[in-house]
C-alpha cells in the first residue's frame, strides 16, 4: 500500500468523501459533485497530480486542466441553467490545485456575493444524487 | 465617444478606479492592483474582451488568459511571499470575465476562509501603491 500522504485527495479518503462524490475523470482533473447542493449543480474539479499552484503548470498542462474546468461549468450551465458561475481556487488548508464550480441564480443562495459553506447546507437523497451524477456524466460524454 | 455599455471594465468609468488601479497590459488581460490591500499582493487579471465565462472561450483564449493569471500569481508569489494564492472568479452582478489572484498568508487575513470584502480595508499610501504597482510591472516585465 502507498503511504499516506497527508492529501485527502491523493489519499482518496475523509474527508473527501464526506465533502463530495466522483463524477468521473477528464483528461487532466477528476470531476466531483459537492455533496452540499444548496447552490444546484455545484462541482468540484481537481488536477490530477499534486500540485497547489497555477504556475506550477506548464501552459499546455494549464490549458488541458481549464479545459475541463470550462466544459464541467458548461455542462452545469446547460443543466441546471443559472445566471453565472462562479470559480473559485482556495486551498490555504488543502493545497492540493481544485476548482470550485458553483452556479448561481438571481435570488438564490448568496446571489451577488461569495458562495459560502457557513449557511445550511442541501443534501440530495441518493436518488437525486445518482441522477445528478449520471445526467452530468452523460454531458460531459464520461 | 462610444456609448457606454453598462460594464464598467469596457467602460472604464467608476467604480472601477475606486476598487483598482492599472498595473499593465497583458497578452490577453489587463492586470489591477486592488486598492484594498488587506492582503498584500492582491490583484485582480480582466479578461481584455467582453465575455463572462470561462467555456465562452476557445481553448487558446482560455490558454493565454489563464497564462496571464499564473504569471500575475507568480509574480505576487515572489514579491509578496504568501502561503497560498487563491483564484477566485464570481461575477454575478459585474460579469465581465476576472479573476481576483489573493495572495494568503498563514495566520493573515481570512486564512483558511474565502478572502472577503466585508473586513476592514487597508489602503496604501500613494508612494507605496507606486511602488507596488513598478514592482509588479518589473516582475512581469511589463
Amino acid at each position: 500500500m502507498e503511504p499516506k500522504s497527508g492529501c485527502f485527495y491523493c489519499d482518496n479518503c475523509e474527508p473527501l468523501f464526506s465533502l463530495m462524490t466522483e463524477v468521473c475523470t477528464l483528461k487532466a482533473s477528476r470531476v466531483f459533485l459537492f455533496r452540499d447542493q444548496k447552490n444546484p449543480g455545484r462541482c468540484v474539479v481537481q488536477y490530477k497530480e499534486h500540485k497547489t499552484e497555477l504556475f506550477q503548470l506548464t501552459r499546455e498542462e494549464r490549458a488541458d486542466f481549464m479545459d475541463d474546468v470550462a466544459a464541467v461549468a458548461q455542462a452545469v450551465w446547460k443543466l441546471y441553467q443559472p445566471q453565472k458561475i462562479n470559480y473559485a481556487t482556495y486551498g490555504d488548508t488543502v493545497p492540493h490545485l481544485h476548482v470550485h464550480v458553483v452556479p448561481k441564480t438571481e435570488g438564490g443562495v448568496s446571489w451577488g456575493g461569495p458562495f459560502s459553506d457557513q449557511l445550511p447546507k442541501v443534501f440530495l437523497s441518493e436518488e437525486e444524487q445518482a441522477k445528478a451524477i449520471a445526467d452530468l456524466r452523460a454531458e460531459l460524454g464520461a
